[in-house]
């Protein structure tokens, strides 16, 4: 019987998952850490797609979600910041070398967009834009049932347009980004420079604050960590109405840990989209949906993009 | 011998020509005044229509490029800041049942990127981003070589951006879009913020400043002037490398009254794509070129359309 190989290669973990071609069940699953001292990521990823593969099924094809920036076009790991090592590595042809099928590879946000499309929150709906809000902000866009990357394949980067030109400074290195401003080390940062009130402390006694820590205390109804909340909500939401001035399509998912914080975060985010958009017309049949798949949106994306590929698509 | 109608509707004039099928040559041109004491401007429009219908000639298709806001997909012209009594006004049906003949709408910015793509500095290019820098800061956008207007039909409204939060007031009522900082009125706004040290005067002896002059004033190398389009060009730059982050596309394409300054403008721009962009990957193969048909631009769109109607695509 014919099957398929998803995998999710995350800065820290690395799982790969066997699939049917009907089912999101996996036949097999397993999970490693990415890193591990002495042997290369691409050798402990091989090792991983070999566990997954199941002895009485023909595995047809591959895909896998990648830390970006990467080139999806051809393939090529650019310069993920945390796996250094496989700067301009072509993931696409080792792997089409080692197994002889074919491989598919796209970022981690594009495939979490294309996960979400097929089997979450954006099922049914041809146009969409994902975000995730995590560490970094990423993002898929779905156009007429196709994953849109731009002709380049390096399209889609939203977590790097600039909304305020005398903000923060981003991971990047320029100013003034999304990311820099509504990710969750930018709520972090914010809490701090505005501790000097001393109201959320009492949520840290060790000294260091994190973002679960700012999340737990919004939760307990603490005030500073509310309004953290609230401010990264209010650029998400500015910056979502840029995006539907520019796109106009009918919904937004947002995933990524920061959003688990449901409503302290959706709420301002839907307020400040009304406030910024430029007319009415860009609300109308709007739905601003949090993620439905979780940490499997990736995962979910690879399977349905290797299932593409056995397809001939 | 079958021939084909396209229309530009500005704000001051209206403008129509009958086309074959193969030339840009018009067979009949013509163009009046968009306003006129007591004839409402679609009675105008049809008198300006049937002008330039001729008479060896089946025309089989009519396509206009109408001011913005306006809805594509219904040919619905929605609130137009310069002709206030179209507000939600059916132009599409209003013109089918006066021609019985299929006839499309797009706004003039989408429509002007469709001509440049056709028959400009598009020429060849399937995917581009139009910008027309002038009173305000529109946009089209070219995927695949169609236009990209989004699901709703209000897309690419790219000159209502955020840029800088606490930048000026936009004509939008919004805060901050690039419209607010680098159209030709947000440029002579600041070039008068600027004018405490008077170097600017001269030009201006009846105390009234305008683009022209500033344009004028920079050609003939006055500082400030020359300060204001390196202001405006390092704002339009910035969008692009936000929208090429977006887009990833290999052409951007400038029109308008503004771009007429020529490198005054355009090389601050292309220096701050370069600044702007998160990675030398968005600038692969890119070209930043003016618009090639100038105030045609548009009409020519309409042209492409009104082809493409009688293809039946």
């Amino acid at each position: 019987m014919n099957a398929t190989i998803a995998i999710d290669i995350g800065a820290s973990r690395m799982r790969a998952a066997s699939y049917t071609s009907k089912s999101t069940e996996p036949i097999l699953y397993n999970q490693i850490a990415t890193k591990s001292e002495g042997i290369p990521i691409e050798d402990r990823l091989v090792t991983l797609i070999e566990s997954v593969w199941p002895e009485d099924y023909q595995i047809q094809s591959i895909a896998a979600a990648c830390p970006g920036p990467m080139d999806p076009i051809n393939g090529i790991i650019v310069s993920p910041p945390n796996i250094p090592e496989w700067r301009y590595f072509p993931l696409q042809e080792f792997l089409e070398t080692t197994f002889s099928i074919p491989i598919a590879l796209n970022n981690d946000a594009n495939l979490a967009a294309y996960g979400e499309w097929y089997f979450g929150s954006g099922k049914g709906c041809s146009d969409l834009i994902y975000l995730t809000i995590s560490t970094g902000i990423g993002a898929g866009i779905i156009l007429d049932d196709k994953l849109f990357v731009g002709p380049g394949g390096y399209g889609a980067e939203i977590g790097h347009t600039t909304i305020d030109i005398n903000g923060p400074e981003c991971s990047c290195g320029q100013t003034g980004h999304l990311e820099a401003i509504a990710s969750g080390p930018s709520i972090v940062r914010w809490v701090k420079s505005q501790l000097a009130d001393e109201s959320l402390k009492e949520h840290f006694p060790d000294g260091e604050l994190n973002a679960k820590l700012v999340s737990d205390a919004a939760e307990n109804g603490n005030q500073l960590a509310l309004a953290a909340y609230e401010r990264a909500g209010k650029y998400i939401g500015l910056a979502i109405a840029d995006l539907l001035h520019i796109f106009n399509v009918p919904r937004i998912i947002i995933g990524g840990g920061v959003s688990r914080a449901g409503d302290i975060l959706f709420d301002p985010i839907r307020k400040s989209v009304k406030e910024y958009v430029i007319s009415d017309v860009f609300l109308e049949n709007l739905e601003i949906l949090p993620a439905a798949l979780g940490d499997d949106s990736g995962l979910m994306g690879a399977l349905v993009l290797s299932r593409e590929i056995t397809a001939g698509k």
